[in-house]
């Protein structure tokens, strides 16, 4: 007999941001006789940040490493160079094995930050899928037709838009399946726009003789507005944020995705989240934003985050010490801030600037072009103080 | 200045037979330049017989060669495996290694029996494509959209009828393509339906920083039933067909379409049809007989098939020999054929019999499982009579 609490366990686990099982009865029933399972999860390293809507996924991962499972990370260090059109509504660029490079030296120690990596498999898909020839690719591309392919939301999308679908993005998916029979996966966990990528992979395990793969998709976390988080919208919340940013950014999340980020993006158990929920919205979004802070930087900075946040926004007071950078006379904009790094290129402060990103003395600039003409208190982005002198 | 017999004769060069050709002014320039080309065609050995419409291309092919240019013939041993859908209007099988080399072995000869092989150059594409690799096949694949595939007639066809096109198909004219850059073609010569191919071998030709070679298409050949000539409808003449059989499949064919076998299917020049145009029907069909068969299998063959076609239809008369079959009592029409070789599987039997291809004493065999019951003179298929005893 299993103790009821295994089955509570299991139950929770098969639950709690999850979005859908393919293969739920015989998960259970591993789970529950001691099976260890072989997890894959694939990374594709293609930009240089994780934010906290992928790392759902990973939390999710966690739960499974903490109950003893093995935990097989691909990276896609060549999946990323051809790139995933899962829920792209445009074509992706190919990425260039310099910049893969670049994304994967900050990718790992972000995944580290949830999933314990010691006790990882940890394997590179380019390490088979760069040997692959036309011969083994063709056949794989017979177990999919044209006609499958353009069932896939996205694809749909941009093919009653006449926007153009590339034909690599097609073998995408064929990539991706097939590092489930090269790392003869038992279960694999992606997000819930990797579903048909998942499945691609028991089609293509089933071809090799394998028993195809059980697949979980884990929930969409929404960013700060409410649309898909996404970095190229500005309303991501990223792993790697600075411990006040982020808290502030969390604090200007909507209302009604509060109870998703508590279920999804912190470690709280379902009975202190009900507590939490009786406070008043501020107060829980506080809360919220404090837990999440506090997994990534830790107790002591999420305090002070706090705090700061405490200061700046709800008193009006700016934080006490503020640094100063040195403007030439009639700089415009967008070359001061990116001179002094405040922005990563000139391109990006231009886009700060139209966003209404940058204040001078409680006055927003709205022109790039607008040169500085004064000294005095700067606001960059949102929680950023900058006193500007000449 | 150019002779104007060479302006005349490069005219006719491009006029005879050709359907398309994509860069003529470069074309004319080069071959009144006395510029020798480079000039590719690809035949992927998918079945064991080329008939006489597949060799529209290779006529064309000869003149070429004739005129002193290179001729790079591309045994398609590795595309035939993964199968040219052009102009097809179902999924194609996977054809085995095995399949493919047992055509092989029946296709050059029969090349051979129009274009020079000694004087051309022979490669066989899985020597380059089998060892592509994935990266590179994405590059090539991201040259491709798929709203740019599905614009191709058959697969638009197919899309519409909601008939599968697999992923496969989609990757065939990019491996075509391929050979183009790797044999340097100047000029690429194929069949009408194989226009979409030739253009991607520009396309990945200029990928490939290379100039895009010149295309020309030849004119379809109909079957003898007017229809697409085809081995599956039963309306073709093979180069390997016997002289008496071929000259007699020739004289079934429609009238209307005597004057496009004598453009395409014979060397007689423009001048000689004009004065066989003048012939009747009847006369100048035969005289088409003739020419084929002549080319195909001399001038003593097509002598015997002629009369031997005037003998046993025109005369009404069996021929003289008539060879003799021991039908076992009682045995079915489908296992008698087979079992003799008549036709090459019961299946085969099966269809002709359905075909009303079968006769005995003039009467027809409507049902393959019919029994023999009585000896007499049959008739099977077109030409061919035997005798059945007990």
């Amino acid at each position: 007999m299993k103790k009821d609490s295994d089955k509570k366990r299991v139950e929770r686990l098969l639950r709690r941001g999850v979005e859908r099982i393919i293969g739920r009865e015989e998960l259970e029933e591993k789970l529950l006789s001691g099976n260890k399972l072989r997890i894959k999860h694939g990374i594709d390293p293609t930009g240089a940040k994780i934010h906290i809507g992928r790392a759902v996924v990973l939390w999710k991962l966690k739960e499974f490493q903490d109950l003893g499972h093995k935990i097989v990370l691909i990276i896609g260090d060549f999946t990323a160079q051809v790139g995933d059109p899962s829920d792209k509504l445009e074509k992706r660029p190919f990425l260039s094995h310099a910049q893969i490079k670049r994304n994967l030296k900050t990718y790992l120690p972000q995944i580290g930050k949830i999933v314990n990596l010691k006790k990882a498999e940890i394997r590179y898909n380019s390490s088979w899928l760069k040997m692959l020839r036309f011969e083994e690719i063709s056949k794989l591309s017979e177990i999919f037709t044209v006609q499958q392919m353009l069932e896939r939301r996205n694809f749909q999308i941009r093919f009653k838009d006449h926007k153009e679908i590339s034909l690599r993005e097609f073998l995408y998916p064929i990539m991706q399946g097939y590092d489930s029979v090269r790392v003869k996966a038992d279960l694999e966990i992606g997000g819930s726009d990797q579903l048909f990528n998942l499945i691609a992979g028991r089609k293509i395990q089933e071809f090799y003789g394998l028993k195809p793969q059980i697949l979980l998709t884990t929930k969409m976390l929404e960013g700060l507005d409410g649309r898909k988080m996404s970095t190229s919208w500005g309303n991501v919340i990223n792993i790697l944020d600075e411990a006040r940013n982020m808290f502030g950014k969390i604090m200007s999340l909507r209302d009604k995705l509060v109870a998703k980020y508590f279920e999804l993006a912190t470690t709280l158990s379902e009975k202190e989240i009900k507590i939490i929920k009786k406070l008043s919205p501020i107060e829980s979004k506080e809360r919220l934003a404090y837990e999440i802070v506090k997994f990534y930087h830790g107790e002591k900075k999420a305090k002070d985050a706090q705090k700061f946040f405490g200061d700046t926004f709800r008193k009006k007071k700016l934080p006490k010490k503020i640094p100063s950078y040195v403007a030439s006379r009639d700089e415009r904009w967008d070359n001061f801030l990116s001179r002094n790094s405040l922005t990563s290129s000139k391109g990006e402060a231009r886009r700060l600037i139209r966003a209404g990103g940058i204040e001078l003395d409680q006055k927003k600039i709205t022109n790039p072009a607008t040169t500085i003409s004064e000294g005095g208190v700067a606001r960059i982005g949102k929680f950023k103080f900058i006193k500007i002198k000449f």
